[in-house]
């Protein structure tokens, strides 16, 4: 299944009609399932699909990369099953976690049954990297080099690792702004980069889901175009990720703790 | 709880760090329950959220508007609980559902058990509601006069519904996209306007979860500012769904059943 499609349309104007043709993402089901149990169905750009498995399973807290025995890619008609199979232990985690998820109150969406766990306390970032001011003013024009679906569809968003020094190692792309993130993260994760040696840098805003996800893959920094939410940064603040917005030229905005972009121009590895 | 909050920023340019303050959007768990029990909690901005649970209610097949006999908003200390008392037909009918999804296969995000259930089969849009060129080519411009929260934060989606000869007559906005176009059709629902009257405008790109919350809503056309995927535009095209996408200024490009957008600018009732 290809990434993006071409596909015509017609375009009206006051000169009025003709045929074009447009370069469109595909999208497409993902049923993600562990050891035969489907866990979730998400709506994704068939492309890195293993790294999505193996990204998602960590920020959905199903199983750790050394708990992934197994993934397997399977087209069906309605969509890809991306298969995992994971260490007993963490399967036998999974499924207590989902029959306590089944008692009367009812699972939720997401697999979330309450609020509380939906704004899930994170764990303390650890992460000790420092960016310039001009490599985290820079990342969003760093990670324009590597979106080549974007470039033909212009319609995908992108997240991507930026190493200090060195620039973006690693981006992936996808429809969805939270699967191009959990694609990155496996992608990192597989190939023994550790997410806590960059930043993470997103084309899109932050939402909740966004930090958890960066704190959950061990970053210390989140660079985005766009706007943070407010919640978004109550959560980064507690967890002690810094979140960084508006990226553009040589201007960046900090909202928690910019003790990771203390640095000038000059102190450039 | 306020739509959105005043947030200081340190913004870092080549000229050195100044305090800013930016209006963000606020974002928090909605737990939408039927009858006590609880079917997803969903990351909403704090605005509108008895036509959200109404909307949501309809799309995703909890109950229609006259089977909603009350709603309750209740800001809880995690979040707020939006309860819908639902009629005792619905009530067992989405029992059954729940039961059916909690068989050994197991629920899936979002309700959704299968890669089928994903893209389920919509029924055919009847509406025979038509737009002229102009008013589509000018419906985001129309809606840009109805986003008072994008206006503050630069950082929200917008929802609209555009009659013909009327311009927008009704908008609502989210963070997310998808929780303004069910703030949008709970809002017409509740206000008796058949959004098959209408065309739904949107501020962001058609993905497939958007075809399927507009045919719900009975609507017959769907214009957005950004690109659909393929898959959506499939869904539409099986369903009868008008899609328009790249409104700007005097143009409008036409993906599926461009009948509904025949008229020339002179047709303008």
């Amino acid at each position: 299944m290809k990434a993006s499609v071409s596909i015509r349309a017609t375009a009206l104007g006051p000169d009025g009609a003709r045929e074009v043709t447009r370069a469109l993402p595909e999208e497409v089901p993902v049923a993600v399932t562990c050891n035969g149990t489907t866990q979730a169905v998400m709506m994704c750009t068939p492309a890195d699909l293993e790294e999505f498995a193996v990204g998602f399973a960590l920020t959905e807290g199903y199983a750790t990369p050394d708990q992934i025995e197994r993934v397997e890619i399977l087209e069906a008609e309605a969509g890809i099953e991306a298969r995992l199979w994971i260490a007993e232990e963490a399967a036998a985690e999974l499924g207590a976690r989902r029959r306590a998820m089944l008692g009367p109150v009812g699972c939720g969406l997401c697999g979330i049954e309450s609020l509380e766990q939906a704004l899930r306390v994170l764990p303390p970032v650890s992460a000790r990297t420092t960016l310039t001011r001009a490599e985290a003013a820079g990342a969003l024009d760093a990670l324009r080099g590597h979106q080549p679906l974007h470039d033909l569809t212009h319609a995908v968003h992108a997240a991507g690792l930026l190493m200090p020094g060195r620039g973006i190692v690693l981006a992936r792309e996808d429809v969805g702004r939270h699967n191009a993130l959990d694609k990155l993260i496996g992608a990192a994760l597989r190939a023994g980069i550790d997410p806590a040696a960059g930043a993470v840098v997103l084309t899109s805003r932050v939402s909740v889901e966004m930090v958890q996800k960066t704190v959950l893959a061990g970053a210390g920094l989140l660079i985005a175009a766009s706007a943070p939410t407010a919640q978004a940064l109550r959560l980064a603040e507690a967890a002690g990720l810094t979140v960084a917005a508006f990226a553009r030229g040589a201007r960046v905005e900090v909202f928690t703790h910019s003790e990771r972009l203390q640095g000038d121009q000059t102190d450039v590895a």
